[in-house]
């Protein structure tokens, strides 16, 4: 079944401390979309402008994405730049520019509103109720989001959270979100807020899930070398919601697979520069590192 | 079969942003054996002053441990004071008072130095060797250490290295001995140092084995509320040795589920100061936490 994944599509210049990459496919949709594109078919909503690299939709389209919901707009696209430190654990926003997102809005392709898929990627939550608004009884809808959100507009991302199934942040946006430290604490909070399902991203200490049947605690990928932690988070939930709408039975019964396959979406994601890594996997190597991982965590 | 374990025995005052405990039982040695008790017999090894109180001493008993090896001499016990930050993950040392641990030199009675299984627990390498020279052919050694042997006495340390089969250390410990900012790529360094074996603790990350028969990976088990971190690392390591003691056929069959039983003392020892929680806890209340663990990680 196919998953409507909406988000930014943006480009990113990112600087680590041993290199310099301007102006890399980046964006919360366009890492979901390829980590998605692996398991489902996949329509991308988003906006670019008029600088947006025609390879880059190539790009998508190599991955078999869906492009009808992608508008192009007059102006620029919305480009980030950040800096990571040495540990690769801490970056800082070096410079933000809106560009075409500031006057977005979705308006979805007539065939795009029965997906039965839904991941509300990390976009403004007034955004992410939009798409929500044109979607017809959709099976399972996951909303991520950012920091900024929380501080920016909060009550939109609250009525936002009454409305989705799953809702996926990470470990310090819970403990903001939620006024506690304690992850296994914030989670029923966040329950309380809405979603039945809530999963906790944390980093390279991996990843938990808490829903109706219960509690799932998964480490993440181990990775001798990360060059580029950017779209990790997108990647994993990409990933995580392309192997739910590839697999049969109840959403619930799922769940822990598909986190399994979108923590090794994210590994590949962290292997080189923006998407140039995760481009040149095939499903292939997918399977067989989440084979490698089985053998990790089995005891 | 039998466990002998040296380490520190000491008092322990305790101070968090909630409560302040003084001269709790504390040391790496202590906890440890407690873990350890509930698995196999426990040969206790370390020196404690005058001071020290006799409902210690019936504690330890209250648990089976054997104190043939505990030398009381003249002066104060060792002593260390210190203060936890709100989040339970940062400490600072308030006060230590080496007391009777600045000249002890362990002298093993003639019954242990036949252990087959043998924690060199937290204490000076140069009395972890000294202990090591009078062992007849243990069957599985390991080391803990922290980062102040790694600053002071690390000649020594290195020699203790090439002696033993496994040594566990926390992240930061291992990141300091070779120089590297990524787990992954400390480990491998570290086997060339001379253990096997190699565990790295990350506290409510959980932690990391490697071996000949590969990479484990394990997360914490999840806690709501963390009361007192103090001797969680020594839980842990004194649950694993304690299992494999316990466990039939080859350690390298055993040590994954010994690593999760380990796991799961930490975490009791967490949930209460100094020893508190884990003093109240029984084999059943491990088993069954294991199971729930087992519930938790599974996919």
């Amino acid at each position: 079944m196919s998953v409507l994944i909406v988000g930014t599509t943006a480009l990113d210049s990112i600087k680590t401390p041993k290199a310099e990459n301007p102006r890399l496919l980046g964006g919360s949709a366009s890492h979901a979309a390829v980590a998605a594109s692996f398991f489902a078919p996949v329509r991308l909503v988003g906006v670019v402008g008029e600088d947006f690299p025609e390879r880059y939709i190539r790009l998508y389209r190599k991955h078999g994405i869906c492009l009808a919901g992608l508008h192009r707009a007059p102006g620029k696209t919305f480009h980030w730049s950040g800096e990571y430190e040495v540990n690769m654990n801490h970056r800082r926003t070096l410079h933000t520019e809106l560009g075409v997102i500031e006057n977005f809005n979705p308006n979805l392709p007539a065939a795009y509103r029965r997906s039965p898929y839904v991941l509300l990627a990390n976009i403004a939550p007034a955004l992410q109720m939009r798409v929500l608004d044109q979607m017809h009884r959709p099976k399972f809808v996951i909303a991520d989001t950012m920091d900024l959100w929380l501080n920016v507009a909060k009550d939109d991302l609250l009525k936002l959270l009454r409305r989705v199934d799953a809702l996926v942040l990470n470990d310090s946006e819970a403990h903001q979100l939620t006024e506690t430290d304690n992850v296994f604490n914030a989670i029923p909070r966040i329950h309380k807020l809405g979603p039945r399902h809530v999963i906790v991203k944390k980093g390279e200490h991996g990843a938990v899930l808490s829903g109706p049947s219960g509690r799932f605690v998964t480490p993440a990928y181990p990775l001798r070398k990360v060059v580029d932690p950017t779209g990790a988070g997108d990647s994993f939930v990409g990933g995580l919601i392309g192997y739910l709408a590839a697999s049969k039975g109840p959403v619930e019964k799922n769940l822990r697979k598909a986190m399994v396959h979108g923590t090794v979406a994210a590994s590949f994601c962290c292997e080189g520069f923006g998407l140039n890594r995760t481009t040149k996997v095939t499903r292939q190597h997918i399977d067989e590192r989440v084979r490698q991982f089985e053998k990790l965590v089995r005891f």
